[in-house]
């Protein structure tokens, strides 16, 4: 952990086991509570350091960042790898988004401005001129996940910094030591002791922190249950929640069956399926779905699965055995009630090999709750706005894919389905560090990548200066 | 009460005493938890009823709207002064701009749209464009205050409807009258019955409101204590939270000093100093200080106290004896304290003499916390940077006030100000209707105003296609 | 004529001929050379006055102006009919879209405003903060063609006193009443005198104008090679050009055909083809060309051609006699050189009998120029691409259509056609008028629709305080 | 010249004598008529190569630009030198400007989108959906001066490739070696051939450009008269036209008298004031007026005169023996029409000594043309209105500055100073690269700084999708 300036390096100490390579790879610091009152007070002396740096300052560091972050990639990859069996070429691809948020984030930090308001458009406002500008909020607590640890610190970090703030980061237990690398990448750029503390820990750290006064704002990426516990803790803060999901793509008639299925199985299963949009339920019309069926198993099958630090697996391991282990229990689960699996479905350790769950009731585990492990499940469907209601009949709703070309059905989509995000001629798992990303329902509120998370990290000032008129006064 | 499309008229009735008028002037039906149950169902279900109109459809409903509030003003501002003990000019002001805020709201449905992205501005979005438009949360829950109960409510129900979203409006227990009067002359204009629901009651029916999962957002205007217990039992809902304040007004040397004590007298009390906003500390440059107080003093005595409903008076009662009784109190501990009543400061029923207490103690209520009445504390200052520390030491910043005309002094106190909103050479007491307003601090989350509340009212829904270039693909 | 604020009623007039009713329907004085000067001295000095009215106040006389446009709607559509032949049907359309025109400018009219620029976001900037607003450029030439005469006018005039402006309108010589109606019904809902003055005359009134040094903004609808001599004679002046266009739409095969065939034939004749969008060349997929060729010819054939004050007429006549005759002549010559006429291609006096030209050969005048007449040209396609070179094998670009629903087809055709608007599953003759409108190559420059126009007719003004920092100095 | 992807080189060539060194610095190939004929149908080919480029690879290709440049920064800052006398420290900050702009013309390549635009917010939209973005325009003409011939062309070029077109590139005859560099580095960077072309030349080489119909966007810097002649040959083309001034500056009574005079000193004659906003006239508040003259031409006195060359250097030489002999005759007309020198106004070769003239008369050349030129005229006011319009009384009007903290003047000067920009607290002569730059009245049309120039060098194309609703359509 990383508070008021220096690093700790003292018992007690949290250890991670490597989910793959079998052995402790990483452990962490946590703090005391006395510990998180001192990062809380120094966060709020801090804020007022960090906002008197002028946006280029900040974005300049971020530019620096994004460098490093390229050259340190193999090094951070490796860490990926070890500490969440996430396959070398998934880190390295992480590492690359990483550089690409630092940069969006100083292309931000450079635009921040306001507006001169029409204050005269209206009668009340004759003779007065408003400004306004986005001022930080200060303090923003940022609680990460382990599924993207690297690049998910990065994008609330330095959205947080691009806007003029410290920020708390609260890493997951799972990934306390690419955490840490990227905050220590963040400093070696030049980010300022003041911008940033880390506080390992679970839960009871993060609700220390998420209900502390001193915190405006939180970004929590994680669990719909544990989004909620933070919103009742939060109190009357900012809040971004980005939480999970049970995503579902849509293949119609049309659809170019082998790009779907090539699509489909190679994002259903990249990370081993452990992201919110990651594919799980693909709704085939029936008329194709033999044919689809056949194609997505045959892909699914070219997947190598295997040692996460190995340049050409494309499936490591989950996170952990007990993860592993669920959804093996969910997938037979839904055997036993009909479905058919036809391929993977077995693990060893805590590596699931990729499976096809075919024709699940709909009132199964691996359809109707977020599975987030190496699944998919796949439905037929014989109507295009009744399946539409079917995606629809999910607690989630962040996003989702559509394969198709025809424009009435794709605008019907993206106007019916409940979802931040609809993908077309791609599955659901498709996010841009540049495009705003997020859901509505129990998938979250809010919406990431920085220039929105801007929005959220600042606040509207206004300014009204009485007697200044822009037209005339005489 | 308004439920599922019908008006609830049986016991329990609710009864609310006129403060001046020393009678009961109006009453209201509480919903029982089943009638409650049955307003979320029906809302759910009337979302998309109200969302597949046309914005231009919503926009002329709202329009029409604006033109009834109008011819309405009479009938409307007299229940406000019954209810309230609000002066008839006030009270007509308040219905003025209600059909303002009306015709904002209209503006703003009509100008919903989105953009499309510069996907392809960063490598990761070759070959994909990405479109959003801001589709409408569904439900929204607006919990309006007894201040200003037509125009806030206008605010959150018009900017609601304009969005999209059908709106639930859970009013203050002193104003079911004008409540209900506002209401109907939106349903007069037009507006769908699945449009609006309005239930009565307490904080019971509130915190029903505000936990339950069918509600989208909640936009609150009250007290930083009830702010909170929306924010603690509302969850992972986007919020919208205008709380309290103890607005600063500052006067510095160069001030123009009759244009100031005439301001001031004028906006610390009108409403009797009801407002989150009122001026409720004046740090007055300790070398004009004299002659300032003695000509707010003069203009406060100018001030005509009385019957709400006579068409000459300024200041009428307070909301309830209760809140007259505390606000005496208040004045009297000051006094004790230390501090000088230059005038007024004692009550009649729920009526306040208007109260200038000169130099009070810091720590003294009348500083502290939000007061919220009929009265303003004068307090020198000797150096700027001092006095904006000074303004900064409240759990509270919503607006400040500022007279002089040095650009230097006008954009440090913007820059270094905690509030949401500086009006320079105006009291704290200045509020547009088509400007974003709002707190930092514990006086709340988000920006009022129509534009601005559609952000909150609205999500950001993405549409990214892929294999869709704008630019070139061969 | 309208000269510093006093019409004119004195010979020299010019006298204006029904093409339909065929007498004499209206008249207008010619200004003197004199005259034109004191315009625009006139005009010099009233600028700073419309400049000094607030935009609230311009704004309530446009929309107090909308509601005169559709109460006078009746009286001003037959002026319509009258002065240029265009139906009673068509002519009321254009009158509620003035009434359209006026509210969409009183709109824009109320967000006029500015930027707060992120001054800081580069080094260069460091301790500066810029805003800006735009400002009115002053006195803006509105030049407006015949076949639109009262919308356009109101586009231009409306638009340009939104923004602030005074506005010279220099109107067709073929509808002197019906512009100078809506400039009375302007002055009627409260324009100044000072706000507008209208110069009839042809193009020595126009070009003594265009060349003014008073005159800083001009926006001309026209021919192309009217809107080239303006430009020319105008110097360094803003310009909007909204010129000609030989209008082409794609039918592909997967289209509605009898959408596609009656869309094409309602906007390929109305106003008898005398619009700068007007369905012109139509390309059809060579594997439907002949069933819609017979669908379009039988939905021409449902026209109802004639007078165009009866209610009932769909087709009226053209401007004069001697356009018809053009239109005659070239469908003369297309048919000598092969091309069949199923239907129409006969004139009497003004009026053309609507004319479906199939296979005319691509070098022929009904495919090459601007026909701006009673006709359309039908052409088969084979392949998707090269019909997109062939719409653009074009001296102009204004607008297309393209019937289909396929994703690709209709983002590649928005893509590579050179034209300013596409219309997908509707024909190239469709305008809202809040949405951006104009053309590329001869079809001109800058994009009419009042938030558009306003743009060119205020220019960004910019403050740049020095030593004014938003985030920190110390 | 950069012809059609081949440099040039072969006689006729025109040299370059450079104004201090007194010899021949470097010399140009002047292309033939036939050549500019080639070099026309080339752009108009490359166009589509360089639309067709993503955004991104544009952008790219800016950064390593902008790296470049300041990595050849003394070797190209010595070219400005030699070719045009500017000091090397001025010559150097040019070439950080020049890198600043390739970045920040970056910045807005990746930011290049369009809008949804709310369609349906007015009755004739119902169901239609719009959505716009900003496709290049294709040929850009950028035509440079020779006062900044390394950032001017790093705007327009720059600008002109990161909305996608080609340019084509007419340098000033004074600077051809820093032109030819410039776009050296860029090609170096990355940029196709296809994206530039550089044709030296005067006059003829100019207007054989800006007539030719393949060129659809011109950029031009220079003087009004030559604007002028660009529009009259250019037609009906999107101009950019940034034109002279003869710009004021205010210092007013409660000015820092050091600041601004220092401030004057510095920007009145940095590169021998040839700059459009070089400080050419000073009013100064009479009451101070004495005390002003004395700092000034003390701080004019401490400005180091001489060889370009020489690091410690001010003040080099002008662009060449007439301008600096017709300052020289300029400031001899004021003295006998009864102005003070107080220092300066002699001249060696084209080195003229920085001038200050106090009291010229009104209709002196000095006060009313463009003097461009190593001199400043101090004036006095007695009334802040009557200064305005005294600043107001010129043929241009570029930019001003302001000396007060009087926020009442500060919005007083920007609302009636007739001028582009207003600099408060520094002079008329100060820019930045990311804010908005250009003028009014003869100063010119059109803003540059990259953001706004994509405004000019793209167009708005539109996409009408009918039948498509984001609202509802059952």
């Amino acid at each position: 952990s990383l508070v008021g300036g220096s690093w700790l390096s003292r018992a007690p100490y949290e250890e991670r086991f490597g989910p793959y390579v079998r052995r402790v790879v990483s452990r962490s610091s946590i703090p005391t509570r006395d510990e998180i009152s001192m990062a809380l007070s120094y966060a709020k002396e801090s804020a007022v350091v960090i906002r008197r740096m002028t946006p280029f300052e900040r974005a300049e560091i971020l530019e620096t960042a994004a460098v490093l972050a390229v050259e340190r990639k193999e090094e951070l990859a490796r860490i990926l790898a070890l500490e969440l069996g996430k396959p070398m070429k998934d880190s390295r691809g992480e590492m690359i988004r990483v550089a690409d948020t630092f940069a969006i984030s100083a292309s931000e930090a450079r635009r921040l401005g306001g507006e001169l308001l029409g204050a005269e458009g209206w009668e009340r406002g004759r003779g007065t001129t408003a400004i306004t500008f986005r001022a930080p909020v200060g303090v923003v607590l940022a609680i990460t996940p382990f599924n993207a640890p690297a690049n998910l610190l990065a994008h609330k970090l330095a959205a947080s910094f691009a806007a003029g703030n410290t920020t708390i980061v609260k890493p997951p237990p799972q990934a306390p030591a690419i955490s840490n690398a990227v905050v220590r990448l963040l400093l070696d750029a030049g980010m300022p002791l003041e911008a940033v503390q880390i506080l390992h820990g679970g839960v009871e750290v993060g609700s220390a922190l998420s209900s502390a006064p001193e915190v405006a704002a939180i970004s929590f990426t994680g669990s719909a249950k544990a989004g909620a516990a933070v919103a009742a803790s939060a109190g009357p803060k900012r809040l971004v929640l980005e939480l999970g999901g049970n995503a579902a793509t849509i293949i119609c008639s049309d659809a170019d069956l082998d790009l779907a299925a090539n699509n489909c199985a190679k994002t259903g299963f990249s990370n081993s399926g452990q992201s919110c949009i990651s594919v799980q339920r693909i709704y085939v019309d029936s008329s194709i779905a033999h044919e689809f069926t056949l194609k997505l198993t045959a892909a699914v099958a070219r997947l190598k699965v295997g040692d996460p630090l190995d340049d050409s697996t494309d499936v490591g391991s989950m996170v952990d055995d007990m993860a592993a282990s669920r959804i093996v229990n969910w997938i037979d689960e839904a055997r036993i009630a009909g479905a058919i699996v036809t391929i993977g479905g077995v693990r060893s350790g805590a590596t699931v090999l990729p499976a096809v769950v075919s024709g699940p009731p709909i009132d199964s585990k691996v359809v109707n709750q977020e599975a987030f492990g190496a699944l998919v499940a796949v439905i037929e469907f014989n109507d295009f706005k009744t399946v539409i209601q079917a995606c629809n009949r999910s607690e989630y709703g962040l996003q989702a894919g559509l394969f198709t070309n025809d424009i009435g059905r794709i605008f019907y989509a993206w106007r019916e389905l409940e979802v931040g995000g609809l993908v077309v001629n791609g599955s659901s798992n498709y996010r841009l560090d540049h495009a705003p990303f997020g859901g509505v329902k129990n998938s979250g509120i809010g919406r990431e990548s920085p220039r929105w998370m801007l929005d959220d990290y600042t606040y509207i000032k206004t300014m009204m200066l009485r007697d200044i008129s822009l037209w005339g006064d005489e």
